[in-house]
């Protein structure tokens, strides 16, 4: 008998060249408009790190930079330890498809120490996601189906009546069950549609041109949470000259903060 | 009669070597209590590619990742353009001192279009930076002198007292009249003390390691706000393992959101 591999991690396998690099394709299930969904690229180029032989600690920044649209088809990794610290290890990556960037990211991976800690930002007070139905997208790229969302507010309805704010809340989880761990939080940073689709409640031009995002989470917070969903909350500040920003935060059911990201987005 | 060059940009004077990388030094004036202050750090990363001659457009996203501590001494940058767009450009940044490197950082270079805008942030209320006097720290590092403090919450006072939040908001300009730009509002994005501190209101131990800053304002915003105080807010989210996050706005003194920025800092 054979376990089967779950959609996620099928889209991030990677192998080892033996120069150091890595060879990946992203499957057709985390297919986007143009190209893989940028979540689960950011997630390759994490994993790229995090099965590094030399990885020390675990992820603590991610930056992804969209250099150039990615295509439907094997890609290459590379990457390169630029400093191992007493507690803290700064990596840089580059994806690139017959031999053009396509895309670059600098990894932080961090040793977690036990010191003083607060949470100041609050978890907004929203109906539980057992309450409430799974939306149904009236359309969309074939990445949606592969995960369950539950809005609070702030769904994509298609309706072309433009919203005042473009704020969503959503719990989020995989579709087919799988344990929460960094590389589906670095996905699910970016599972939010583009601010500009939720503000005009139309698909637009638009795309993520560079995602920056913290893990708050410790290993055992990602093993409290399991397979449950995960509130996603995400705000426009500033749509101006063709490019707006995106802030998000990630919650884990009990209200602890498990990541927080923002993102600079092409539109028109 | 020369004119007197200020003070930042004596601190960012960038000399090009003959293999396109370029030799610069922070001046004391900028000295942070161990190396030269982040901010001005950013902003050298920022200028070796705003004045490269391959530059396109104006600062979009600057992510810079705090390899190693900076010595108050001479440094090398390098740039690498790694693809033009028709409205973007990436760039990897590095800088090194004898051979080590000491930072990285990924600049997006964009041309602003015209486009549909909005702004969702508002900008919070507060009294004008011409009823408030400016703030004496009772000590600190000497990059302290190079700006005018006018805070309405938040204030570094080291009474030891801890606060409940970290928030900060402070009207900021260079101490010597300088007109804003792209770098001044880069460096401007640290001019924040760590949140642990503001939380604490003593000198811990805290180090920025990455940062990032998406830049809304186009070069009329900049002349509009000419040499008057910006507003910066800062917060800090969550404090938790030895890695704290920090969100910053940076407005006009006419409620226009001039950039937004994040940072992942260590604390201990």
């Amino acid at each position: 008998m054979t376990e089967k591999i779950h959609p996620f991690d099928q889209a991030l396998a990677l192998t080892a060249n033996t120069d150091g690099s890595f060879q990946g394709e992203i499957t057709p299930a985390y297919a986007n408009m143009v190209g893989p969904f940028g979540g689960v690229v950011s997630a390759a180029m994490l994993k790229a790190v995090t099965t590094h032989t030399q990885a020390v600690g675990v992820p603590g920044a991610l930056t992804v930079n969209f250099v150039a649209p990615i295509a439907e088809a094997p890609f290459q990794i590379t990457t390169r330890l630029v400093k191992t610290n007493r507690t803290n290890q700064h990596w840089l990556v580059e994806l690139s498809q017959q031999g053009e960037i396509a895309c670059t990211a600098t990894v932080l991976m961090v040793v977690k120490r036990e010191v003083w800690s607060d949470q100041e930002l609050r978890m907004p007070s929203v109906a539980p996601a057992e309450e409430l139905e799974a939306f149904q997208f009236p359309m969309g790229p074939t990445w949606l189906k592969q995960y369950e969302f539950k809005f609070i507010n702030g769904a994509l309805t298609l309706s072309g009546q433009a919203l005042a704010d473009s704020e969503s809340m959503v719990w989020v989880r995989d579709a087919v069950s799988r344990p929460l761990d960094y590389l589906s939080l670095a996905a699910c940073s970016d599972v939010f549609f583009p601010r500009s689709f939720v503000k005009t409640q139309t698909f637009g031009m638009a795309g993520t041109v560079s995602l920056t995002t913290y893990f708050h989470a410790d290993e055992a917070s990602l093993a409290e949470q399991g397979t449950d969903s995960i509130l996603g909350v995400a705000r426009g500040q500033r749509f101006a000259h063709g490019y707006f920003d995106q802030s998000a935060e990630l919650w884990s059911k009990t209200g602890e903060l498990l990541a927080t990201s923002m993102q600079l987005v092409y539109y028109k």
